[in-house]
C-alpha cells in the first residue's frame, strides 16, 4: 500500500516585502492557523482585562496569551487542566500562547531569587513561596495546553553590566536546553528565547545557542525593558539575522503602535503587549491619528468617533463626549469600550501591515503609519 | 377630502389573566413600543453598569432607566440635550425612562431639605448645592428627552409616621400638578406618582388625587424602602384598585424576581430595580433555582453553567469554575458576564410572565416560579 506523508511545516513564510525584511506568513498550532505578523492580546490570569472571547472575536483576535505565572498561583494549572486547558477554560475557541514566567523574574526583580536550578518567588498574592525551574515551567505549561509554549528564561532590565548579562544568557540557554528534554510529544509548540542585553556579541551567541538546540519558533526576550527605542530597533535587527527564516520569530512584550511597525519591518512576526489594554484602562486611545487622552474638557461636547478610520464597536457606536463621560463618570463600560478600540485598532493595524506585505508595500505602508501619527488631530 | 383620525391609546390592554390581576399589554412612546409586563434595567448615569447596549439588546432590554439627578450632576442636561437627548447620547435605539430625582429625596435624606418649592441637595459629587423642584425637574427631564417622564415626589422611608406621610402624599400631589403644567407637548409621556406611605386611607386619597390630575400613566412610588414585604404586597393589591385599567401601572424600584412575579399577579405593568446589576457586581446570581454566589469554593472545579435553563452568553459560554476565577481574581469581566446573566434572568422572566398571561396560565406560572425558586439547587 501507497503512503504519502504530507509534511506541514510549523511556520510557512507567505511572502518577504520587496523593500523591508517584513514577512507574511502562517504559523500552524493544534488549535488553528495564525496568520502573521500577529498580535496576541494579553490574557494574564485568563482574561483580556474587560473583554470577553465575543470582543475579541469581533476584533478579529488569532490568538491570546496567558501568563504561567498568574495562572500557577490562580486558579493553578491542574484546575485548569481539568476544565481541559485553558482555552478551553476561559471559552476562547483558538490558540493560545503561554509565557514561562521568565518575564516575572524581571518585574518581580524584588520578590525572586535565581539559582542554576531556577527560580524562587515570593507570591504578589499572599507571599508564599513558589519556585519555578524550567522543567516546572513546562510542566505547568504542559497543563494549561496551550498551542504555544515558551522557555523558562531570565529577562535582565536595562541596563545591565555586561559581566551579568552573559552569566544570564548561558544560563537561558542552559534552561532552554532541559525546557526542550521536559517537553512531551503531545502537539504543543515550544518556542527558544534569545537573551544578551543590549550587547550584540551576547545577543549572537545566545541566538546561535538557542537556534543550534533547536525549537519549534524563536523568541527575542529583555527589550521593551528600559532601554532606548533606538537600541531596542538596533538589537532586534541584528538579532533576526541569526534567527531562522524558517521560523516564526516573536519579539516579546512589545510595544507601542510605532514599535510594532518597525518591528513588523525588522523581520519579526508576532508581538505581545499589555500597552493596549492597560491603556485603555488609563483613557488613552491609540488611533490612526495618534494617541488620544478621552478625559480631556476638549471632548465634553465632540459628537465625533474617536477615529473615524476606525470599524470597531466602539467607533462605530458612541461619540468622544460619551466615552468622556463615561470614563469621567467611574463607569466600568468605559474600561471595556476603551479596551475593544484599542484591541481593534492593533489588530487592524497589524492586518493592514500583513496586507500590505503581500502586496510588496510595506515601506509605503509605514510610511503612511507615521505621516498619519505624526500629523496628529 | 375625508380624513381618518387614528387614536392610538398609550398603554393598550391586551389580556387580563382569567385566575389573577396579571396583565399582558403594551405602551406606545415616541420610541417605540414596550410589551408589558416588562423590566428596566437601571442605567443611572447614562450605562447601565457594566453593560453595553448590544448586550442590553441581547437581553431583549425593551426599556431602560435614567436617574435625573445623576444625569444632572454630570454630564448635564444641557450636554445631553446638544447630543439628541439621552437615549442618541449613549446609543440606545429604544425607549427610556428617567425618574424624577424624587428617590434621592429619599436615599439622600441626610443631603437634602425639603420645602414647598421642591428639595435642595447637597451634590454627592462635589456637595454643592443643587435644587430640585417639580418644574425644575420636567425641565430636566425634558432636555434629557426621555419616552417616559416621571413626577417629582417626595419618596419617605419607612417607617414613617402617618402625620408626615399625610403631608407628604398631599405635597406630592401638589407637586404632581405643577409636573404636569411644567410639561410641553412634546410627545414624551409623564407619568404621576402614588405615594403615601403603608396607611391605607393616605394611598387612596394619594391615588385619588393623582388619577384626578390626570397623567399617561401612574406608578405606585415609596415601596420597597424598608417595609415587611407582606407589607409591600398588601399595599401594592389595594392601590391598583384605584388605578385605571387603561393606565401603565409601575411599580417603582421593585425589587427581587419574587418581588416582581407577585407584583404581575396584582396587576402590575412595569418594574425597575438594580438589583440585578448591583448583586452581579457582588457575585450573587439569580437563577430559575434561586439565588448563587459565585465565589463559593463549591464552586471551584464546576463545569456547569450558572443556569442550566438559562440562554444567555454567560451560560452558553462559561462555567461556574471560570466565573468563580474571574471574580476571586478581581477581573473586570466577572462583573459584565454577572451583569449579563442577571439582566437576562429578570428580563426572560417578564417575558415568561407575559406569554403565560397571554394564555391565561399567569397563577400556574406563579407557582412553577416559586417551587422551583425553593426547591433550591
Amino acid at each position: 500500500m501507497l503512503k504519502w506523508k504530507i509534511t506541514v511545516s510549523i511556520y510557512e513564510l507567505q511572502n518577504i516585502d520587496n523593500n523591508t525584511k517584513a514577512r507574511a506568513g502562517a504559523l500552524h498550532t493544534i488549535h488553528g492557523e495564525i496568520e502573521t505578523p500577529v498580535f496576541m492580546p494579553v490574557g494574564t490570569a485568563g482574561s483580556v482585562k474587560t473583554l470577553s472571547p465575543q470582543d475579541l472575536k469581533e476584533c478579529k483576535t488569532q490568538i491570546i496569551l496567558g501568563n504561567t505565572y498568574h495562572l500557577h498561583l490562580r486558579p493553578g494549572e491542574n484546575t485548569v487542566e481539568l476544565f481541559g486547558g485553558l482555552a478551553k477554560f476561559i471559552s476562547w475557541h483558538g490558540p493560545t500562547l503561554t509565557d514561562s514566567g521568565g518575564y516575572q523574574v524581571f518585574s518581580l526583580a524584588d520578590r525572586r531569587k535565581i539559582t542554576e536550578e531556577g527560580a524562587t518567588f515570593r507570591s504578589h498574592l499572599d507571599g508564599s513561596e513558589l519556585h519555578i525551574s524550567p522543567e516546572k515551567s513546562i510542566e505547568i505549561q504542559t497543563k494549561l495546553g496551550s498551542s504555544v509554549m515558551m522557555c523558562f528564561d531570565e529577562c535582565v532590565s536595562s541596563p545591565c553590566e555586561y559581566s551579568y548579562a552573559e552569566n544570564s544568557a548561558e544560563r537561558t540557554a542552559r534552561w532552554a536546553k532541559r525546557c526542550k528534554n521536559a517537553k512531551k510529544e503531545n502537539g504543543q509548540l515550544l518556542f527558544g528565547i534569545i537573551q544578551g542585553g543590549v550587547y550584540h556579541d551576547l545577543r549572537k551567541k545566545s541566538a546561535e545557542q538557542i537556534v543550534d538546540t533547536g525549537f519549534d519558533g524563536y523568541a527575542i526576550g529583555g527589550l521593551s525593558v528600559g532601554e532606548p527605542n533606538e537600541t531596542m530597533y538596533e538589537v532586534t535587527d541584528r538579532v533576526t539575522e541569526y534567527m531562522p527564516a524558517d521560523c516564526a520569530r516573536y519579539l516579546m512584550g512589545v510595544g507601542t503602535p510605532e514599535d510594532i511597525i518597525t518591528g513588523i519591518g525588522l523581520g519579526i512576526d508576532m508581538f505581545d503587549c499589555v500597552m493596549p489594554t492597560r491603556n485603555a484602562r488609563n483613557g488613552l486611545l491609540f488611533t490612526s491619528k495618534g494617541k488620544l487622552r478621552i478625559k480631556r474638557a476638549e471632548y465634553k461636547l465632540s459628537d465625533d468617533s474617536v477615529d473615524d478610520e476606525c470599524g470597531c464597536y466602539t467607533c462605530k457606536n458612541f461619540s468622544r463626549g460619551y466615552l468622556r463621560h463615561l470614563y469621567k463618570s467611574g463607569e466600568i463600560l468605559a474600561l471595556r469600550l476603551n479596551s475593544l478600540h484599542n484591541i481593534y485598532y492593533y489588530l487592524s493595524l497589524v492586518n493592514g501591515a500583513r496586507n500590505a506585505i503581500k502586496l510588496n508595500s510595506y515601506s509605503e505602508y509605514k510610511k503612511n503609519f507615521f505621516n498619519k501619527i505624526n500629523g496628529g488631530f
